[in-house]
């Protein structure tokens, strides 16, 4: 029952950004362990400018700000679309583990989302060297970076 | 010439950063087309309660807000270590095609960051239900916002 709610609200919510130009129609919630809804967002892209503002990261935003946690363990996501590989790798660093979403993949790409295709560019990154090309350097400087994290863990705990 | 500066500029703000706590041993920056140094930017997820503030996706905000455009074309994005799934999804929805990174994914691993197993668990998302469960729910009401999208866009153009 709670899903149908939020999913409402992700809904409301997606409609109206998506209305004023603010980003495309796509809108989500986050429940807590308990079942109340404790955030609703929606992709505000197009008005703020920040390729990173989908509904999924919003709306994680949002409630880690309200609970003063970046760890949403035991909490659930709604979104009206399946998550693209930016928002579904934000919902594992946020430690959610259940997610339910509207529209699929195919339904994202049949209004000209390309969300699968950019799954299947990480699947075979080193296919893909012409729409994104990864290269090495200066390794042995940021080793050092990573030398000092661990040596002060060491010495934290 | 250029690279070298920008790596040298994310290490010391991620040295600053992790030494006050603010978050992890991670630093980004971005190159204009012009190759000009216009962000940088570090990992603040322990400060922020944001699980969402890595240095690659902190980057892209500071450069998006900067130029106030959410399409980085032609921009180069330097990160001290190889790019999480959620910041590669980042970087490819930015439209950046051209990354240089420092550490690699054995590195961050050997410190205690995950993101191989991140990206193995994307790359069979059905074998890791007892990781993140993704489940279809209401697609029916969600496909009227994505029809509404639609009318809005050919009303549009």
């Amino acid at each position: 029952m709670e899903i149908k709610k939020a999913m409402a609200l992700a809904i409301e919510e997606a409609k109206k950004t998506m209305n004023d130009d603010i980003g495309g129609p796509f809108g989500a919630a986050i429940l807590s362990p308990e079942g109340k809804i404790v955030a609703v967002a929606s992709n505000a892209v197009l008005d703020s400018h920040d390729p990173t503002a989908h509904a999924e990261i919003n709306v994680i935003r949002k409630a880690t700000k309200l609970i003063q946690n970046h760890d949403l363990s035991g909490y659930t996501l709604i979104t009206t679309a399946y998550p693209c590989p930016m928002c579904l790798g934000a919902i594992m660093w946020a430690n959610i583990k259940e997610v339910y979403y509207g529209c699929n993949l195919e339904d994202a790409a049949s209004i000209g989302f390309r969300d699968d295709l950019m799954y299947q560019i990480i699947h075979d990154i080193d296919q893909h060297k012409d729409i994104l090309s990864l290269k090495s350097s200066e390794r042995d400087t940021c080793i050092k970076l990573f030398e000092e994290y661990h040596e002060k863990n060491k010495t934290m705990y």
